[in-house]
């Protein structure tokens, strides 16, 4: 039983959990290191108290369960078996209060749970998981640097097909190309090209438009790799930039900078998000940072916490999340510089290592 | 108000329900014509009795709503909003029995809506949008056909790499590359190229296995396009195959044939799946043919209902469906053709249109 287990055990005794079923395959993946999209079949880990965790997966699973995690029990169920009373057979002695997590479970299979397994009693176990996932092991931020070593890498590739005529489409095709051939898992979110005004648009859809000199070019872009995110935006000068545009870039990276500098455990994430702002308030800018300065990352490319002004949540050690300042002026363009970092025991240590300075494509 | 809202008015009078809040974003654009992906946003599509049917959607969507939908009411809600508070404010009268998807909604979810809601009655009506979605209008098997279209371009770009020494790895990374490149919103499962003995693994993972002569290389690919997904699959040699090989592509492609000819309304989806299985039977192939024929086609990539030896639901004008019969021998390889099919008045219209008969690349 790892320390993962360990923990959920004690938090199962503070709250007088006496059985645990856990069916969000992300958080099946950081219990047991089996990652799978069951779709809509049946995966859960189980825990009852004072007895070993054992997994229940679909039965076409179970050699890559097998390989996959160090539980040794799998109970295994076909697609005509019921999940949960194949549960009900396996569990021992009373479920006492039965612990599970609400935002994963659809009203459809807590009413097939209640009527199979009989608990009366039930709590919502989510908040201990995500609790947990926000302190990285030395194993997780192995994971994460991996990804952020492969899409800087596909970042990289990218840039050599940057050219005057061709369009933001394009590009993507070319960074999602780059990501399936290096290998990762495959994009953390949907890879984003902009360019030339349409950078001013946070959520801007990447299209036909063609790059032109002079243009700001924006990648915001990230990739999976063995169940963890890396999440990265660098922004260019195609060519030589106006005066303005180079004074948009300096402020966002002073601003980036600023950020990264004030992160250390006991320190509030409003704090951080604070430091950025500052700088680009300073410059006279601050109506454009118009988002948070970041979030959580991990088996999730957007996890707890947010990095917002209002979050007085201290930082701790093993805490990985994104920097992402940005300011935005519609109908001129937007530049946002985002790296992944790490709370280290006595400061940070930034994972994204592609270079920050102003480079002209 | 369109004829699907007329359709949910007649079940919600016959079923006593009054009031219906349906969130599952796929049947909201089927609905509506909006298609998003809200993360954890609250999107919902709500009809009382009598009354207008309109959306409810997080501010940032509200122009992309208004472009897509012809439903005149949008109500809106920021990330500082309770939306179900702000639903509540919105109805009218008394909720009566309340009409929701259960398999859709969690229960964190579920406990928001009966604090804010205060409803006492409530019914699943997912089923009502399942036996809807069945039928296709026009309008979406247009959608389809665009789709399959894009998907037959993808796979004739795609074999234009094929050659001696080129990995499965790369024919995917070139498959996404054209999907991307054609426009289509993105792959509508992992794609798969299998090659040589792996082609026997119906769930196989491309991998590293380099091309060589005498293959059989199988493409399992599709998009979504517009919102509505295709699935073609083809099997193809490399160079000159095995006699056994050529035995075992043609009686898979009998099959395929038997099953499409066997279609037409009022007939079950198991006589479907039979027809094919008779044909692999009496070649010697029977316990090779190791998955159902085929699946709904729609929104869904894989939806409802499912094209095997047990479903006795008939068939009816304006379902679409697969036929993907499939022979697997391990250790030596396997087919699978896999058509997508449109049930007309009369017979079978088959979507699909990219040839069968055995080519050697």
């Amino acid at each position: 039983m790892n320390e993962k287990w360990t923990e959920l055990e004690r938090k199962m005794r503070e709250s007088g959990v006496s059985t645990l079923l856990i069916t969000d395959p992300k958080h099946v993946y950081y219990l047991t290191g089996f990652l799978s999209n069951p779709h809509e079949r049946f995966l859960g880990a189980v825990l009852q108290s004072g007895s070993e965790p054992f997994l229940v997966v679909p039965a076409l699973d179970e050699e890559a369960a097998r390989e996959a995690t160090d539980l040794t029990e799998i109970l295994t169920h076909g697609d005509t078996d019921d999940p949960y009373a194949l549960l009900n057979q396996r569990l021992t002695g009373a479920l006492g209060t039965f612990g599970f997590e609400k935002a994963q479970v659809s009203v459809a299979n807590f009413e097939r749970m209640q009527e199979k397994l009989a608990f009366s009693r039930y709590m919502d176990v989510g908040p201990w998981l995500r609790d947990m996932r926000v302190r990285k092991s030395t194993e997780e931020v192995g994971k994460i640097k991996h990804a952020v070593h492969l899409i800087e890498q596909v970042l990289s590739q990218s840039l050599l097909k940057v050219k005057e005529g061709v369009s933001e489409s394009e590009l993507v095709a070319e960074v999602e190309y780059q990501i399936r051939k290096l290998g990762a898992d495959g994009p953390s979110f949907d890879s984003m090209v902009l360019s030339g005004e349409k950078t001013a648009l946070p959520h801007g859809v990447p299209g036909d438009r063609l790059i032109r000199r002079g243009d700001l070019l924006m990648f915001d872009i990230g990739v999976y790799a063995d169940g963890y995110a890396s999440d990265i935006t660098r922004t260019f000068g195609v060519g030589e930039l106006s005066g303005e545009l180079i004074r948009i870039y300096e402020t966002v990276l002073a601003a980036n900078e600023a950020a990264i500098a004030a992160i250390k455990p006991g320190v509030t994430f409003a704090s951080i998000d604070r430091a950025a702002r500052e700088v680009i308030e300073a410059a006279g800018y601050g109506p454009y940072f118009i988002h948070r300065l970041g979030h959580g990352l991990g088996i999730d490319v957007h996890e707890f916490p947010s990095v917002h002004g209002e979050n007085e949540l201290l930082l701790a050690e093993g805490n990985v999340f994104t920097v992402e300042p940005g300011v935005y002026v519609p109908g001129l363009g937007g530049v946002r510089i985002e790296d992944d970092v790490l709370v280290t025991a006595s400061g940070v240590e930034v994972l994204t290592t592609y270079p920050k300075q102003l480079t002209h494509l």
